[in-house]
């Protein structure tokens, strides 16, 4: 089974905390994703500073984008963003112009989207989808559950890569051991935490235990 | 008849350049939407600066809120926004938490959304939603029709106050001269005009003419 990457959410109100968490954590991880709360308060600017200290580290932009695609992927992409995010309920005519002007997207899974959506997203030939539990419905007191897992399952098994996210801790992994999730989103699970190195090797640690190294 | 608004969407990727032209137009619209590509592009200082030139305007965030609303909503609102936008594809508990933090929130309807889920919007106490036709769609081939005009008029009718945007020209007002729309925004087809300043005023006119001083 393939293994799954690990990808740091920056979701700071301010660059000079986002730049002081990742300094400690971004040799360790996959993916640096400047979250959406970072890219709204800083600009592209959070997104180019991060691209000159980790030039070798895949690199995303949480836009998600819900229109004007070619502009939004244009800019990012030249900040130096090698994916972005586009919310589900963008048009296929917003995705598919964010597809020319960027590597990769990742289709951000909120609300009522439809297996049936999904499979016109793979038809545009887009690969990858995220699958939330959002911070507001954690919040208000959701988790992950069999049913979560099910609607990954069959993500995965139309041919996505998927992504989860949302209040993972390091307990939660194992839940999905049975699957190849092909990215787990952390963000306040490393950076919260006393000493978000350490955490974020634990991350590491644990994904190599149950889907080897 | 309610007179409808006229909101100025500045969807510049440069702030030199949306400051240009709001200096040409500020006095004349009602609303200062700062546009999604520029809250991405330049951060939280567009809505300062916007809020420090235009004291008494209503200025909103058009930030398409998914997730984390109450942080993205305090964030906009301390940076001077009035409103913000979320995407209806956002979770109850994100508008709710947004709500909170915010004087008024625009749910942005992009799509596959439907009545239902708008009266659950009601329902929490939203009052303003935004129709689309997205920039993406309009680029694809699409235009307003008798079909747009019939769900506008459902949503009027379930209480909301509506505001209608994309592709909008002088002399497509009239489509909806048998309707309180609430709010027109207009971006390029007052900023692409060679003089944005009589292109705005012309809109105001038009407003005035069909929907009387």
């Amino acid at each position: 089974m393939i293994r799954p990457k690990l990808q740091i959410a920056l979701d700071h109100n301010r660059l000079e905390n986002a730049l002081a968490d990742i300094k400690k954590v971004g040799e360790i991880v996959d993916i640096i994703e400047i979250g959406t709360i970072l890219c709204l308060q800083e600009g592209s600017k959070a997104i180019s500073c991060i691209r000159q200290m980790y030039p070798d580290k895949t690199i995303v932009a949480d836009t998600k984008c819900a229109d004007a695609g070619e502009t939004v992927a244009e800019n990012v992409a030249r900040s130096g963003a090698d994916w972005m995010t586009v919310i589900c309920s963008a048009s296929l005519p917003t995705m598919q112009a964010a597809q020319q002007k960027i590597k990769e997207l990742q289709v951000e899974l909120y609300g009522d989207w439809t297996f049936e959506q999904a499979q016109t997203w793979r038809e545009i030939g887009l690969s990858q989808v995220v699958y939330h539990q959002s911070r507001d419905a954690l919040l208000a007191g959701g988790t992950w559950g069999e049913q979560d897992l099910g609607k990954v399952k069959t993500l995965i098994d139309m041919g996505f890569q998927v992504s989860v996210t949302g209040g993972l801790a390091l307990k939660n992994l194992s839940l999905f051991q049975h699957l190849p999730i092909f990215n787990f989103i952390v963000g306040r699970g490393i950076t919260s935490e006393e000493n978000p190195m350490v955490a974020a090797q634990a991350f590491k640690d644990e994904i190599n235990r149950i889907w080897g190294e």
